[in-house]
């Protein structure tokens, strides 16, 4: 990553000819018509939004981008995760359609993940393929789902099923944006910085320790913290575009972190992914503990910082009641393949030495999910 | 194109990583288990077809699978145009993975180019893309729609304008397939053979004119016939995966051919797109000649030998009125983009020597369908 001239942080992303640029700074918004204009040729913008962020930046994305000539329309969708399914997708296509987007022209996604999952699935499929933009606003958005490709809409049979590949030709992380996020959406997020950290970057770790009262308040530490995830997010990507192999280095705490979502029923309410996550690192960290791949100490640390947060590190943290552990190993194994009762896990040899284990014992998994178990 | 030791014909289409295979011959489908097993790892298909070509092919292929290992399951959707719709499109991602098709797994289109260029939608957007063999069924699919990756579906907006570019792992030509196609259909998808001679092809033009006779009784001229054309179309896609330049060629016919298409409201029963492709190459070449580009009696032999075959050849042809000439301009003008009163065209310096001309006067255009107009 680099400091650019005006306050904003570069990370590049160098996928060949899909290479693109994250930048990551304040007032990114009002200058997003200048970057935009400067990298893509057509004079055409379809921005796809939900109700929540289009009430605070529609406008002045619009006008940003009229003032580098480019004419914007726009697509408001529904906030929330039943946006991403074929209804909202078809009528997108529809719009920017409508719009005559042409390949040179663009889809601005403005929004959290799912307006960015769904607009990359929009952009990679209108004509083919036409330019495609994030403005990631959720705190999740900027240091996770805009960076790396992966857009699509869920089905029944499951999230994230039905969709493409399809890199951004730029994303404009905007840092002044996160003011009006909500505090507990912007924990989730948080969640996925840590971690970046948990990994394999202890350092980082470390620092977030010491700064994250300054990550929370905005400022130089927030943009660190989001340019060191894009960054670190982009180095896995750029190892593994496809998630063949090491990409799986990402789903640290998602194992445990799914089961807790599906056990909840996706309800919201109770739990939202970030805070899943957390949980889900914790008990990843616990269970390489037990596994004597670590020192109790080190998930011990991990549960303190992410409370200290105010995220939820356990189990018996997650208001209501919670299926048995055996259902809990059921969503494990739907979410993994379990082959010869073995299953792949990502684990940790200490601070920041995630590993992929593949011969993970669902025996032990279950005898461990039992002793965690609120009851 | 190569002879295979077996009766079929062996087309290479060498795209890198994408590189696939096309086999054209007789008892293809009944060879698909070995030819498929042989190529992709995951031992589960899932069919897409429509319910004539079901009726005749899917118990075969179905069986062959079988016998080689494979779990099929089917998606048997309506014939017809309208297939190539949302609903459809959405119906299918989802039988695709209730059949939990996982990314080494297959889907396998059996179908006209209706059928190929949905399941290649599918293919490519289930889990972002598992594995794709097309088993094109109509002459029109085997000679053009199932190679080259193009897939997706129409919108109100226009066709195909929305899906993905996904180049199968194996094309299945099998020949003897075409026996019940329709006389109409298979004379159809004869015109884009005979597009394959007139780009650049003289000497197979001349071949087609003495033994097309043979070609529509089936054997050896028939293989000949598709292997010849597969490899024109192999030859152009290589050189122009995306379509930024000289797979623009391929629309030989097409200008004049889609107005047609869209002035009978996309009417099968008065004209279908091969029947608006004849008589879209005799026009391109009737304004070669206007153009004083090609001599007229190129644009004579054309016609002769579309008309002995049994194609229409001009807009008398077609059954019903026609909107008038300026009508049918604006149609033209929505499919090309006018600069200046320019237009993009395919036309001719003569027998087998198309080229892109883009500078063709609107005037000149509007002028000459004003003289070949029934009235
Ligand atoms: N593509 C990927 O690689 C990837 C990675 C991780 C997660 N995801 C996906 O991301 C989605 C979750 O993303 P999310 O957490 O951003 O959810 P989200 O998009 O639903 O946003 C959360 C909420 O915050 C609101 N919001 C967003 N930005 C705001 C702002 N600046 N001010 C006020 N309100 C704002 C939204 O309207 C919404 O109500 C999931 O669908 C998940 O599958 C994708
Ligand atoms: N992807 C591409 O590059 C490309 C190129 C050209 C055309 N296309 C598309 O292809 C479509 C037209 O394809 P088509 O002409 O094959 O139409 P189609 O798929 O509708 O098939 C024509 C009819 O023949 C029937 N049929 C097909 N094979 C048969 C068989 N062996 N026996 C009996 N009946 C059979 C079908 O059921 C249908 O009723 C259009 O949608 C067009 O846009 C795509
Ligand atoms: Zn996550
Ligand atoms: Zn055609």
């Amino acid at each position: 990553m680099t400091a650019a001239t005006d306050n904003a942080a570069r990370v590049h992303v160098p996928l060949g000819e899909r290479a693109y640029d994250i930048l990551i700074g304040p007032g990114l918004i009002a200058r997003a018509g200048r970057e935009i204009a400067a990298r893509i040729k057509g004079r055409k913008a379809a921005i796809v939004t939900d109700e929540n962020v289009a009430a605070h930046y529609l406008r002045p994305l619009s006008e940003s981008l009229a003032a580098s000539g480019i004419e914007a329309s726009a697509v408001i969708l529904p906030p929330g995760e039943k946006t991403k399914s074929f209804e909202p997708l078809m009528e997108a296509c529809d719009k920017v359609l409508a719009a005559r987007i042409e390949r040179n022209d663009a889809v601005v996604a403005l929004g959290g993940g799912v307006i960015g999952d769904l607009a990359g699935f929009v952009a990679g499929i209108v004509r083919r393929g036409v330019r495609f933009v994030q403005i990631p606003t959720s705190l999740l958005a900027q240091v996770d789902s805009s960076v790396g490709g992966k857009t699509g809409i869920n089905s029944r049979h499951g999230k994230n099923l039905i969709g493409v590949f399809n890199q951004p030709d730029l994303v404009l992380a905007d840092s002044d944006v996160l003011a009006t996020l909500s505090p507990r959406e912007f924990r989730a997020g948080y969640a996925e910085v840590v971690k970046y950290g948990l990994i394999d970057k202890p350092e980082f770790f470390e620092w977030l320790e010491g700064s994250w009262n300054d990550v929370f308040s905005g400022g130089e530490a927030r943009i660190r913290a989001i340019a060191t995830s894009c960054q670190a997010k982009a180095d896995v990507v750029v190892a593994d575009e496809r998630e063949n192999g090491p990409r799986a280095l990402l789903n640290l705490g998602h194992t445990f972190g799914h089961a807790l979502e599906a056990a909840t029923e996706y309800d919201s309410k109770r739990l939202v992914h970030g805070e899943a996550v957390a949980i889900g690192m914790v008990l990843a960290h616990e269970f390489s503990a037990r596994m004597n791949l670590a020192s109790p100490d080190i998930a011990r640390r991990v549960e303190a910082h992410l409370r200290a947060v105010g995220l939820p590190v356990s189990m018996a943290d997650i208001p209501g009641r919670l299926p048995p552990p055996d259902r809990l190993m059921d969503a494990i194994a739907q979410d993994k393949k379990v082959k010869d009762g073995k299953l792949t896990f990502i684990l940790t040899r200490g601070l920041g030495q995630s590993f992929i284990a593949d011969d993970v014992p669902a025996s032990e998994v279950v005898a461990f999910l039992k002793g965690k178990h609120p009851g």
